[in-house]
C-alpha cells in the first residue's frame, strides 16, 4: 500500500476562496494535519471517518514530519496552510522532510495551490499589485533583522510594491514601525498604503493609508500590508498601480 | 436598476484551481466579457441566458471600458482575466475606466482573486516561493527595457526568488535570453531555475534546468520562469526554497 501526501492552501479564509483541487484533497484524506485555526477553516470538508489532527503555531517541522511519515506508511494525509502553503507555508519544510527519506521510503507528493493573503488582500484593496511586486515577510523567527532591512532596501530602491507578511505579532512589536522609517528614505510620505487584515473571514478589515499616516499598531498578525510605489495612486477607495511603468499607458 | 462589475480571477486553467467566488460571480453575471482563451476556460458556467463577449488580446483598454459602461447601464457584469485579475489583469485598466466616471455614474465593482502563474507553477516546482519573492514581467510594451533590466539588478542582488511572467512571444524574442545575462551577473550558474507552461492546462510541461543550462527558446507566451535564489535547493525533481534567511534551521 502506498500513502499519499498533499500540501495544501487554503486560501485566505473560508470556502468562498478556496478552490475544488483544495477541496478534494482534503475531503479525500484519511489524516489531514494543520495549525488548529486553519483546521477550523475547513472544518466543512473533514468527519468522522478521517483522522483530524490539530497542532499548535510552533509545531511545523514536527507537523510536516508527522504528515511525510503517516504518507510514507500507507495514509493519504493532507497537511493544510492557509492561503498558498508555497508561500511561508507548510510546502517547504514537508518537501524537505519528504527528500531527507530514502527513495523507496518517499512517498508520492503533490502541492495544491492556494489564494496566498498577497492577493486575497490586492483584491479587497483595487489593483495595487498590477505591476511587478514583492512580497517580504517581517518576521525575524528564521532571519537576522539585518538580511530583512537589505531586502526591503533593495525593493524600496526597485520601486517595487511591496507586501509585507507577519508585520507585527504579540512577540514582535517594533518591525514594522522600523521598516516604514527604512521605505521613508525611499519613497514620499504620501505613498499609498493598505493594511488588511483577517481577509476573507469574519472581522475582515481594510484600511487606507500612506507611509507617513499609517499606525504600526493597527496591524496585527493577520494583517497584510501593502505598500504603493511611484505607480500606485489611490482612486476613490481603491489603490490602483498602472499597467505601465516609465511611459504614459496608451488610451 | 444599478448594475455592478465583478472582475474576476479564474486561476491557471480549468475547474480545478477556480475558487467558488469566481465561479459565482461569472454564472450570475449577465454579460461576461474577457479574451477569448480565457472565456473558453469558464465555458462551463456560462449560458444562452447571457451575453458572452470575446474580444481579442490587444484590446484590454476597450474591454474596460466596455465593461465598466455595461455596469453602469444596469448590468451584471463579469470580466475575466486568467490567474489573478490583480496581477498583469484587467484589474487595474477595469477600475481606472470606473473612477474616471462622475461618482453618479460609478457603479459598485469588486475584484474576485484567483491564483496567480507564479502560484501555480511554484506548486508544480515544489515550494520555490516559499521565503520573499518577487514577481516581474518581461513585457516591455508598456515599459521601456532598461527600466525593466534595472529592476532585475535590484531583485537578483536582494537575492529574491524571482517569477518572471511573459518571457517571450513570437514578437519579444531575446527578452529572456537577455534577463538570464543579468542574473548571471549575481547568481551563480548552478541556481536552480524552473520553467512551467501552460500550468492547469492540457499541455502542461515543468522543466528543471539552471541559469547557466536553460533553453530561453523553450519558454513561450504561456511560460513562467522561476529563478531561485541562494536558499533555494533541487531535492530530487522539487524546487525548495529554505524558510529561513542567512541562519541555519532550527532542527
Amino acid at each position: 500500500m502506498t500513502g499519499e501526501l498533499s500540501i495544501v492552501g487554503l486560501g485566505p479564509g473560508g470556502p468562498a476562496h478556496r478552490t475544488r483541487a483544495a477541496a478534494d484533497a482534503i475531503r479525500d484524506a484519511q489524516i489531514v494535519l494543520g495549525y488548529q485555526r486553519y483546521l477550523r477553516d475547513c472544518a466543512d470538508l473533514t468527519g468522522a471517518h478521517q483522522r483530524v489532527l490539530p497542532s499548535g503555531i510552533g509545531a511545523e517541522q514536527q507537523r510536516a514530519e508527522h504528515a511525510v511519515h503517516a504518507a510514507a506508511g500507507g495514509a493519504r494525509v493532507a497537511v493544510v496552510s492557509s492561503g498558498d502553503a508555497g508561500i511561508y507555508g507548510m510546502a517547504s519544510l514537508a518537501l524537505t522532510a519528504a527528500a531527507a527519506l530514502p527513495p523507496d521510503r518517499r512517498p508520492p507528493v503533490r502541492v495544491v495551490p492556494g489564494i496566498t493573503a498577497a492577493i486575497a488582500a490586492g483584491a479587497l484593496l483595487g489593483a495595487p499589485l498590477a505591476r511587478d511586486f514583492a512580497c517580504l515577510t517581517l518576521s525575524d523567527l528564521l532571519a537576522p533583522w539585518v538580511a530583512i532591512e537589505a531586502r526591503l532596501r533593495a525593493v524600496a530602491a526597485a520601486d517595487l510594491v511591496l507586501a509585507l507578511y507577519n508585520p507585527r505579532s504579540r512577540g514582535r512589536s517594533w518591525q514594522l514601525g522600523r521598516a516604514r522609517e527604512v521605505l521613508a528614505e525611499y519613497r514620499p510620505g504620501d505613498t499609498p498604503v493598505g493594511l488588511v487584515t483577517e481577509a476573507g473571514r469574519p472581522g475582515e478589515t481594510v484600511e487606507l493609508s500612506t507611509l507617513a499616516g499609517m499606525n504600526p499598531a493597527s496591524a496585527g498578525m493577520h494583517t497584510v500590508v501593502i505598500v504603493g510605489a511611484a505607480g500606485t495612486s489611490r482612486l476613490g477607495d481603491w489603490l490602483v498601480t498602472a499597467r505601465s511603468l516609465g511611459v504614459q499607458a496608451s488610451r
